[in-house]
């Protein structure tokens, strides 16, 4: 189905730009607005790519501020979209959310057996180095081109943007952040990856997709970012103490970051909690209060 | 005014230990309960020692829950009294609040010319180096003497016991929460200081009192603690960006170390407030929300 056809569900805009095609994978009503899944053709990425949205209800009526939400490794566009629970607080607070792919993908995508390199793990940087580089341009998709097909397609406000995201993708949100000065007005993180540079998630990904020069790594390595950048906004963090990956995301060189920089930031520790979507859902109606706050501030 | 005459203000048990005396300075209906200032002979002190408590109208009814709130530097038992808030968040969850002092006083206690050593500035340690070993025993005041005596005077829970501070009394509520296993449900502090044997709020003080060897310093270093030991219950630290003295707080060492040892704790850089009590104050509904969450749990 084209989005020529227009769909009530979609609240999408009335005009397209010429030449513009998306195709509707579903549309699904959802706490009075829709979750829609979305196909295009990605510059970016060089393929198609996927990605979900909720429109709150408010969209019918205008544009609505839009918080990302980026997911982890081996995630698709549909793991936060079923299981994080964020549709329900997003919809209270007239929020849209975007919730894109982790990677290009496809048949002539390059991939790796491993399951964090490759397919489901572009680690939300623009690869130069082949054979990656053909394909796997997740900043300038996420920063760039995503958006804005987003605001010529459906009521979402570019000038209200904020992050969040999962491990991974709580990497990606918080680098994102800092690297784009201006384009989002608060970031969160659940778990998230916060010093690549000294991990095994991260080592890896940027020898790969960057190479072996340690200075274009730094940009996409959130405590160094948060020491040496920090971010305009607010920031919040929240980590399990019962993550089973503590070793790897290395919350306490984002913590020392944040306070040595006197970072407007929350960082908590939650008792309990480990990596799974029960511990990201169980702190999302917080997340997304947070993120409204920021969205809906004169 | 002798404790002996019964004040209904007081709110004390009906029986004291033979030889018992305690002198009451002042009593004041406070939120619906009373705020009382009481001077005593402190064992550990080596003399006179004053503090205040507030106690809910739910002591009239039977033993209540207790927060110790220690000061800072050059305060005394009153500052918190009067200028922090606390009566009105403590009388709505039936907690009483002890605001003891910072050190020994009087003109028979050593004193030093400067505003951080000496009166006003016991750190909450015991001291072992003359002339302060005399009367500088905060430690053994604050986790034994002044508790024992509270539970025999007044209508409070000793089983239920949190324990908060600001800047010094920050440092002194961390390291006695995790000196004193067992005895304080929950921690939180203000802007406290964090790393004192990195400071020169803590070096110039642990010199004075406690000697050259640095082994005996660790106890009385959050960070430290926080590494080695951690705290069995729940965190919570709030700081200013603004604060003027952050490069003495340090709060990106206990930052580091919360995350580190995945201790149940939440570290919040607060955007724009600074050291005074009007920080304090704009806080303190949520650190007296969160000890009450400990102190009433099952």
């Amino acid at each position: 189905m084209a989005l020529a056809n227009r769909s009530e569900l979609s609240f999408h805009q009335v005009t397209f730009a010429k030449g513009f095609s998306m195709e509707i994978k579903s549309e699904n009503a959802c706490f009075g607005g829709a979750q829609g899944v979305y196909a295009h053709a990605s510059e970016a990425c060089g393929g198609e790519m996927t990605f979900g949205l909720f429109l709150p209800e408010e969209a019918k009526l205008g544009p609505v501020p839009v918080l990302w939400y980026l997911s982890g490794l081996t995630c698709t566009h549909e793991n936060a979209m079923t299981k994080a629970g964020a549709q329900a607080w997003a919809a209270q607070e007239g929020i849209a959310l975007v919730f894109p792919d982790t990677s290009p993908r496809g048949a002539d995508v390059v991939d790796d057996a491993a399951y964090d390199l490759g397919q489901g793990a572009g680690f939300y940087v623009n690869a130069i180095q082949p054979p990656w580089d053909r394909h796997f341009r997740m900043w300038d998709y996420i920063a760039e081109e995503l958006p804005a097909l987003l605001g010529r397609a459906f009521a979402v406000d570019l000038e209200r943007q904020s992050i969040t995201g999962h491990s991974m993708g709580g990497h990606g949100a918080l680098t994102l952040a800092m690297g784009r000065p201006g384009q989002y007005r608060s970031v969160s993180a659940f778990s998230p990856i916060c010093n690549p540079m000294g991990s095994d998630w991260g080592q890896k990904q940027f020898t790969s997709y960057l190479g072996d020069d340690q200075s274009l790594w730094k940009p996409h390595d959130a405590s160094h970012q948060m020491q040496e950048v920090g971010f305009d906004g607010p920031v919040l963090i929240d980590t399990g103490t019962q993550d089973q990956f503590l070793d790897l995301l290395k919350p306490e060189t984002l913590a020392f970051a944040i306070a040595k920089r006197r970072q407007d930031g929350h960082l908590r520790m939650q008792k309990g909690y480990d990596h799974s979507y029960f511990f990201v859902s169980s702190f999302m109606e917080d997340h997304i209060a947070f993120h409204a706050e920021a969205l809906y501030a004169e």
